[in-house]
């Protein structure tokens, strides 16, 4: 089998063989392709994309071309969620022990965060002394035993897709549909799950800019699943609005606790019950929404939840103190007020602005090699719909001072869209796909 | 500028700038672009094509990245011929002497065949002493003081056109009719010459299989030669017939002589007349066709042309007593004849299977490190449309021996269709596309 070969079938908008996909990823994670026919590969896929059977094999073979945990011997349904990434989104943070606390195993195996702000292990190591790198003899152990646990990307995960990611990012073919969803899916098939439930982002703080592509993502996730017999449904959620008020790691965290305490905000606690109920009903213990949503909200009013959550960040060396008193949680020297310059109604916060402000003093990263500081961020006071007087608070830029202070500030102003009339009402959950 | 960018608008069939085009030749050149971001460039390119405005700017840019020869110090309108290739193709021997000896200038850098059989280097190498590796500055003042030289490329002509075919040809982007015309022309425009004349050759045994393609690729060529300035006709011929009788270097060598004998075969010979009329006219020294056919043919007759030639071999090195003596070119030690398994018409003998079986015997190269021998080959002595009778000869297998010479035997054979019934005649020359 010749590489060229391989290469010529996807640039002439043919369709590969399982025979030459499963030979193109072994021979480029053994380093025998060398990167430049995988570019030529990869860029004719982004441009002519893949049949479901193609990137079904296509999927397989990246998720084979590392360890797959194997979770068999833990009784029950594992199920995990997966999010496409979007501002202030901390749900995995309160929604893994809620669902843990419910009976549903959760083994959760996240991703940093890039460009934004901070992903779930950042805002989980905001926590002090939280470990996300447990080997994955110890996440099997603790999934086992407490019913969770949440790491980071192992090494011998997937290595395919992370070679093949790093290439993609430097070869303009990140945003392809089949390629995104393989990488994503390769991930999560090699934690064992049984079960997954995607919130596929969509809006300007989104990958997905508009609903037709993120549609066309949640139905590419769904098609690797199902034909990966697990079970798999998708949301398409609204990413043209921060999720929550706070943005930045431990702000996050501090509002991931308030959803299990039960005093969130109602998006984050809206969201966290509707992916809640997919996972119990994925998982076994409920019949339909309303069921699953019934213990979800019994696990939070007993305090199983909370409980579920100590037990976790003592399980992963944290201190779990944080949950009866969140300001042990890193809190930044300086807090500014943003006013608003005019009296009206918020028509729109723009969350890459936020984002943007976020990382201008410290919380997210330009290179994975950055370090982040936890404790800076913004808390959104007023959000769309708001109304808003002259000089009101409509924002806290939480900092440690720096030299882009200044423009943090002005970008976070600059968010703000204030008007005379009021903006239409948009739903958080736009869709439910399932996949059966 | 980032190269990720250039290479994302072009991902997505835009249009590239002048200024992006010439940062990516510039930098891959350089080494300051790696092999993987120019293969989804190139990638992007053979799927999506490039306008004429982008090829016109491609070209120019990898003609630019090496030297440009400058024969303005010789008077005249220097003209070059080039032929994409077909199988028996030894027009550039006979028809260069015969333009130059008609006053105009002939600068004629060719390439080695590949594949097939011996490219024009490899045909005149045949001749004893022969030396196509001269410099620039002696092809320069060969060009002025006889004019004309035929050398091999040169390390400094185009270097970005030579790093970017390896890559073409390992990524499978080879088949490209923007790619193709771009690399030729970058390398004929960087011979100096004020008028070219193409052979686009189409059928079985060329690179284009169509008319069509054929068509585009011609059309494409004189675009880029208009708009640099040039003089450019391209004429579309027949290759779905070998050319010519003769199959292997000195064999073609020696036909090649005997078309500026007046002696040639009738195809060969009609072929270089038509093309060196229009290199006359390119080059001012006739109005039209006829005229400058009979300038052409009396340059046969009065018998300057092959004193053009022995002034040639003379010049370049080599022996030109085998213009009077033929049999001084290598011949192969061994001559089998090919008898005719039937009787009837001959419908078609394939070029392909004919070159593939003087490969097998020595005539071509498979990769440019091999070497070639260029005293073997096939004489085609029955040609589609003749009749011919049971174990009546077909062709002459010459050969020195080795374990293929069967199986070369065997292929000549395979690539002769009998029928009882008359083939349809076609044309040799399909069309004739003038550049103004």
């Amino acid at each position: 089998m010749y590489i060229r070969d391989i290469i010529m079938t996807k640039r002439f908008g043919k369709t590969l063989s399982a025979e030459q996909i499963r030979h193109f990823i072994e021979g480029y994670s053994a380093g025998d392709i060398p990167d430049y026919q995988a570019a030529a590969l990869v860029m004719a896929i982004a441009i002519h994309g893949m049949t479901p059977e193609e990137l079904s094999v296509w999927t397989d073979s990246m998720l084979h071309s590392g360890s797959v945990l194997d979770l068999s011997s833990i009784p029950g349904t594992k199920v995990d969620k997966h999010s496409t990434g979007g501002v202030g989104d901390k749900i995995s943070i309160c929604l893994a022990p809620m669902v843990a606390a419910c009976g549903v195993p959760v083994p959760m195996i996240s991703g940093r965060g890039l460009g934004h702000t901070g992903g779930t292990l950042d805002k989980l190591e905001a926590i002090p002394g939280f470990n996300v790198r447990l080997s994955t003899e110890k996440f099997i152990r603790l999934v086992g035993s407490i019913g969770l646990c949440l790491i980071g990307q192992t090494k011998d995960l997937a290595p395919a897709d992370k070679k093949l990611y790093s290439l993609r990012d430097v070869t303009g073919t990140v945003e392809s549909i089949p390629l995104i969803a393989s990488s994503i899916m390769s991930k999560k098939l090699a934690e064992g799950i049984d079960g997954l439930v995607l919130d596929v982002k969509v809006g300007r703080g989104a990958f997905m800019k508009t609903e037709k592509e993120a549609r066309k993502l949640a139905e590419t996730l769904i098609e690797i699943g199902v034909r990966a017999q697990k079970k798999v449904s998708a949301f398409i959620t609204n990413m043209d609005e921060v999720l929550g008020n706070e943005v930045g790691n431990a702000l996050e965290t501090k509002e991931a606790l308030d959803v299990l305490h039960g005093k969130g905000p109602k998006d984050v606690t809206e969201l966290t019950l509707k992916l809640g109920a997919e996972m119990l009903i994925l998982g076994g213990k409920a019949d339909g929404e309303e069921a699953a949503r019934k213990i979800l909200e019994k696990a939070i009013e007993s305090g199983s939840a909370i409980e579920k959550m100590r037990t976790l960040i003592d399980a992963q060396g944290g201190d779990s103190s944080v949950i009866d008193q969140p300001d042990l949680l890193p809190q930044a020297s300086h807090k500014i007020s943003i006013l608003s310059p005019e009296s009206g109604t918020i028509h729109s916060v723009d969350p890459l602005k936020i984002a943007h402000a976020a990382m201008m003093v410290g919380a997210g990263r330009e290179r994975s090699e950055d370090s982040i500081d936890p404790a800076v961020g913004i808390t959104i006071i007023k959000k769309r719909m708001d109304k808003v007087t002259k000089d009101e608070e409509l924002a806290i830029l939480h900092h440690n001072g720096g030299s882009s202070v200044e423009k943090a500030k002005e970008t976070v102003k600059a968010a703000y869209t204030i008007s005379d009339d009021s903006p239409e009402r948009c739903p958080l959950i736009i869709d439910i796909i399932k996949g059966d």
